[in-house]
Formats: C-alpha cells, sequence, structure tokens
C-alpha cells in the first residue's frame, strides 16, 4: 500500500468536499430543525454516543455553551441500556450521534430519551439506520460512504452539521458565514501534516493531547486515532484539567500535542504548554505565542468556532502518514470492526 | 519510609472513621438541603470539579440520574473562567466539589452558576474557602486534614456526601440504611490489597481500568492514582466505550483491571473483561462471574451504590503499596502540589 492509496487518506481528502456537500446539500432540514428549536427553547440537551462521534459532541456541547448558553449533558448509554433509569428530559432535545446509527445501547438510549419527554434528534451517515427510526428529526451528515473503520469525514461532518444547527438556532450571522468559508479552510489545513511532530514522536509509546474548550474535542479525537491507527497510548485532557494529577507521568521527551485555536483559551493553552515543556518534555503547540513549547502550522479560519477543525483535519493527515511509517495499516485497526455494537 | 507510614497509608486507613464521622456530623445538614432540594425539584444538575472531585461527581451523577432521573451535566470551568460565556441555569441545581475550596477556575464557575440562576451547592473539605463563600449552600464532608498529595479519603467522602444527599432527597430508605452500614465494610475493604494485580503490573508501564455507571467513577479516580503515585500511563474508560477504539492498543500481556460492582452492569463488565483476556490482556475483575478473565476478591455491601466505594478502598490500598514497591513516595508525587490552582 503507498501512501497515497489508503482509504483514510482518501477520505482525508474528501472532507473539503464533504463538509460543502453537507452545508449545500443539508442546510433547508436543519435550518427547520433550528426553528423548532427555537420555538420549544429546550432548558438543557442531552448528547449520547460513543468513540469519535462522542467527540463531535464535546465540541457541539461547548459550542452549545458558549454560543447559546444551553447546558449539554453527556448521558452514558448504559441508563437506559443496563440500568433501566427514566430519567426527567421534558423541554429538552437529546442529540443522538452515530454515523453507523446501530449501536444497540445508543438506539436504546435515544429511545428511552424520546420516551422521557425529549424532542429527539438523530445525526447520521445512514438516515435509514435504527438511531434516524427512533428519534423524531433526523439530520443526515452527508458524508458519503466512509470505508477505512478509522473515522475521519463523518467526524468532520458531525461537527459541521452540529454548528449549522446552533448558528441557525441562534441566528449568528458570523457563524454562518464562517461555515460557508470553511471548505477551502479544511483544504488548506488538509496539506500539512506535521513532520516533526512525527519525528518527535518516533518510537514512543505514550503521550498526550491537549485542548480546552472545542479544541479539547479535537484533542480527545485525536489521541483516539494515535491508538487506532498507531497503537500509541495517546491520552487527552484538558490542559488546566492535565495539571490536576497527570502530569505526573510526564518525563524527559514525553511527547505532548497541544491544540490551541484563535480563542479566548489560546493563552491559557499556551501558559500550559510552555510549563510542561519546561518539565522536559517535547511539546507541540498551534500558536505562535509559544515560548518554552515548540509552534507547529495551522490554518486559523477567522472565527473561533471553525479553527479547530482545521487543526483536526491537519492531525488526521499527519497521523495516516505516522501509521503508514510505523508499518500499521490505518484502514484497518487492530481488534477494530467499522461498526461497534455494544450494549 | 515503611509501608505503614506514608500519609496515604495512614489516611486510607482512616476512610472508615471519617466516613462514619461525615455520616454523624453531617446528616443534619445534608438533610436540610435535600428538603430544600425536594421542594425546588430542579430540572437538572451541573457538576463543576476537577481531578479527583469530577470522578465524585462522575458517581454523583450516574447515582443521580439512576435513582431520581434528574441528569447531571459537568460543566468545564473555562466556561465562565475562559470563555466567560453566561448559562441559562434557572430551574437547575449546581454542585461544586473541591477538597481545598480554592482553585480559581472552580470558584469562577460556581460563582457564575449562581449568578445564571443555579441553586448553588459547595462540597468542600474547607468550609471557609472561597468556593463555600460564593455558593449559597455548603456541605462539610469533614475528612480531617489530608496531607497526602494523592486525595483518598476527601474522595470516598465526597462520593459519601453525594450519596447522602441523593438518599435524603429520594427519601431512599434502603440507600439511608446501607450508608449507615458502609463504614465496617469499607474497613473490610482496606484489608484487600490485591497482590495479584501488583504482580502482574510489574514493570508495565501503561494499562487500562474500566467500569460502568458508578463503576467507571471508581475506574477514572484509579486510573488517575496509577498516574500520581506509580508514573503509569493508566487509562479509563467505560467498558463499552473502550471496544469503539482504544482497545487497538491492547496486546499481549496488557494490564486490564476491571470494577465490577454488584448492580446491573456486573454481567456486561464481566463479559467485556473476558472478551479482552481473550485478546491476550492479562485482566482482572471484581467479579465471580469471570470465565477467561481473572476474579479478584472485593467486599460487597449489599447495596449497588455503595458496593464501588469498597473497590476503590482496595485500590488505594492496593496502589500504595504499588507505588512503595516500586520506589516512588506516594506521599509526593512528581510535579504536583496538594492545592492545584488553574484558570
Amino acid at each position: 500500500m503507498s501512501d497515497n492509496t489508503s482509504k483514510m487518506r482518501q477520505e482525508i481528502l474528501e472532507i473539503p468536499q464533504a463538509a460543502a456537500r453537507l452545508l449545500a446539500d443539508g442546510a433547508i432540514e436543519i435550518r427547520r430543525i433550528a426553528d423548532e428549536l427555537r420555538t420549544k427553547d429546550p432548558a438543557f440537551a442531552i448528547s449520547i454516543a460513543r468513540g469519535s462521534s462522542d467527540h463531535a459532541c464535546s465540541y457541539f456541547k461547548y459550542a452549545s455553551e458558549i454560543l447559546l448558553g444551553v447546558p449539554v449533558c453527556s448521558v452514558g448509554p448504559s441508563v437506559a441500556s443496563i440500568y433501566k433509569a427514566p430519567l426527567k428530559l421534558k423541554n429538552s432535545v437529546s442529540l443522538a450521534v452515530s454515523q453507523s446509527g446501530k449501536s444497540p445501547d445508543i438506539v436504546e438510549m435515544a429511545r428511552a430519551a424520546r420516551r422521557d419527554g425529549a424532542f429527539s434528534i438523530a445525526l447520521t451517515n445512514n438516515p435509514s439506520s435504527d438511531l434516524a427510526r427512533v428519534c423524531q428529526e433526523t439530520i443526515d451528515i452527508h458524508a458519503g460512504p466512509e470505508l477505512s473503520v478509522a473515522a475521519t469525514k463523518t467526524f468532520v461532518n458531525s461537527v459541521v452539521a452540529g454548528l449549522m444547527l446552533l448558528a441557525e438556532w441562534s441566528e449568528d450571522a458570523k457563524l454562518q458565514a464562517a461555515l460557508v468559508a470553511l471548505p477551502e479552510h479544511l483544504a488548506k489545513a488538509a496539506a500539512l501534516d506535521w513532520p516533526e511532530v512525527r519525528a518527535a514522536i518516533g518510537a514512543h509509546k505514550s503521550l498526550f493531547t491537549l485542548g480546552r474548550g472545542p479544541g479539547w474535542a479535537i484533542s480527545n479525537e485525536a489521541a483516539l486515532k494515535f491508538k487506532e491507527t498507531c497503537q500509541i497510548h495517546a491520552e487527552s485532557y484538558s490542559s488546566a484539567e492535565v495539571l490536576h494529577g497527570p502530569v505526573s507521568i510526564v518525563g524527559e521527551g514525553f511527547p505532548v500535542l497541544c491544540f490551541a485555536s484563535g480563542d479566548a483559551a489560546e493563552s491559557a493553552v499556551v501558559s500550559i504548554a510552555d510549563e510542561i515543556a519546561a518539565k522536559g518534555a517535547v511539546v507541540f503547540v498551534t500558536s505562535d505565542k509559544a515560548h518554552t513549547a515548540t509552534q507547529i502550522s495551522s490554518i486559523r479560519t477567522g472565527h473561533p468556532l471553525t479553527d479547530p477543525l482545521c487543526l483536526m483535519v491537519s492531525f488526521y493527515a499527519m497521523v495516516e502518514r505516522f501509521a503508514l511509517a510505523q508499518g500499521n495499516d490505518p484502514d484497518a485497526p487492530r481488534h477494530l470492526r467499522k461498526v461497534t455494537e455494544t450494549i
């Protein structure tokens, strides 16, 4: 397999076009659902997801809380599938995210949320799935078929769909404009692949990824991709949280990758990147404000809520190359299948 | 330092007595606040915390959702401290948990939650802290001074205080009785220290801890303690979530510690423990239902919401011994101080 033919690489390169398709083909439906949300004015939201889709929900959570002030509560599917506990969800909205729409625990929790009073929305790449069937509304993420086991374009489109919903719900013209301009930024981001990060990780089998706010959601997804495609034990933290204990495992040369965007958290993320670099770690950060940590290049979009998606795409491009260089097949991670079904 | 004189060990051995003190001295105040909650009938709760305290909040979340159906939303302190975003918190309760009550981001978020309409409760070992000052109500966890950097008895008492609040709020006589009986079970649990787990981890620098529901909260806390006191990269997952990607790093001999309680999730946790053991990992599980995974001993309390606390105490006893055996000082983890202040 050459590095131009992995399915994962093809799907990363398709991201700008997949996002553009969603922006075009999904707009009317998403606007209709957003109008409904503005009328219903839910007191809070719950999210239901696992894996990459759950990271898309973390992104949605910060965007919802920052833009609208609507708190988003991540509910463990076990509350329905295992504990059979009804929740008080009157005057709430539930967002269940799954590219396949098939995992039984996600379907069960989405069904229970609707039963318990939530206005239920499925966000999926499979609008004929069980998940779509049990929810009142379905948002098709229009990503097209994804064949690599490691999700890339479905993650990005899940985030974009969530941002479209929030931009319409809040009638935020700046975010709406930033989304329209996003595909061209994503295309530039796919051309960055951080060779200095790949060189520094080398044979390290353990590392941290860090971020804050929506950048923390990207960090979560990056850590999962390191595990899936490179068998590296990468773990994600908020750059504040990491100081409350986890930093203790950081020794000389320990790699740390910090996702800083052009948002209110940039200086806080950079200051912790510098602080951890001063402990001897090899720290990279996507910001020109770093002193001790090493800056890596990134594409800025001009909007704080779309910047992290460009970091995501550059990361995907990097990790696919790194996986191949290490002799892993990024399309077929050990122990995994494309659709994971858990209860 | 002998293994009988670490502060961490002394504080682990004090857990039963600290819990008994809280049950005696905290009961009246907690009942009064629970009565207020029953009257206010909040639509949802938010939690505000970092590190071990955040794991206590995860325990509270599952207990609240299972017992009362009240969803609990973990809010990142950055929403207030960095993003300055007001939240819509009318008809909600906020629970801010911090043993020291001092981290500026936690204090700031708790203050903002109250401003934004939440009924605000501080849960702290320091009732004269800034955190207590900015909240409407304070629950003193009565743990007594904790000198080891790694939290143990303050974690257990934070969980017990949360369970006391929920037991009174829901007027659940079974949970109330289980809490009264808890200290004697905790004393038995402190005598277990899982030598087979210590032997199996040996020189491994990476492992997973797993659980489900309240057991997942314990798993989160266990992973943090492995990092803090042993510099081992332990990461916690829900035993369902781990199959959605992370399991890819599990190779031959990879250690996995599964926290199974006598609750509705026991067979699901055990079945995944067995599945991962079949992939060649060395898997331990606190249940007699395992086939491929190895059972380790545990104390059962007769109530699903108190069982996990016994697992926690046995884990603490184990990890303190393991840290010492590895030549680490469990009282003074690398890079950490007792009070971490982040923004």
